[in-house]
């Protein structure tokens, strides 16, 4: 992996949770964008080239409401940078890693995503993203 | 807040926590420190200028098993950096936030931390931190 791309925060409220993180990271969300098929609204910080997705709940079956039922708001996971994704399936399925999705599926912010099963990573939820490219 | 420092996460067994973490970044850990005060033994990795430390407990009163008893190994907390911990600590009481140790404590790294409850931020658990500079 390349590099920390993200790190997704589990919100009830994202509007309440915008006015929070932008009083304790000092800048404002710089974007809002939907994931209908996640089930998800996001919205984005930035500080010092790391970002911190917020992840609001649409629908009660998306992973997030499932998320904060169980243990609560708050750090979801870590995303991490791959150059190529399915390269990096192979890579990381090869070393013994579970994957909960071995076929990458589209995120927010022009991403092709896919997750590490955390009971493979001490418990903590790694996404993995290679950014879009236009075509053009 | 300048960046983000490092990330903090709760493991049961460092050294097994570190074969995997290695396997996971493709980088070892370049260093194990035991904090005895905070009742941890800590290993640090970095990715392009991210650390994450990984938290093993060395006593059963420790917060780190504390919290491992209570959620299970995962991410325990994110840490900033801030110049002045004194005028961080300020700050961010004056914009509400509660503090956890509103004097600051030494912590791993050669750093003075302090935390915000995760009550008042979210459900993150939020570390301030300065870097120690030698009176030399």
């Amino acid at each position: 992996m390349e590099k920390l791309e993200h790190i997704g925060v589990a919100v009830k409220n994202i509007e309440q949770a915008n006015k929070l993180f932008a009083a304790l990271l000092g800048t404002e969300h710089y974007k809002i964008e939907e994931v209908a098929s996640e089930g998800v609204r996001t919205s984005f910080f930035e500080l010092s080239g790391v970002k911190i997705e917020l992840l609001e709940a649409t629908r009660e079956d998306s992973p997030i409401a499932k998320f904060i039922e169980k243990r609560g708001e708050g750090i979801h996971h870590l995303a991490f940078e791959v150059k190529n994704i399915e390269e990096g399936i192979k890579e990381y399925q090869n070393k013994g890693f579970q994957l909960i999705n071995p076929v990458p599926k589209k995120g927010a912010d022009n991403k092709r995503i896919c997750f590490l099963h955390p009971k493979s990573t001490q418990g903590v939820l790694i996404e993995l993203c290679e950014e879009i490219k236009d075509a053009s």
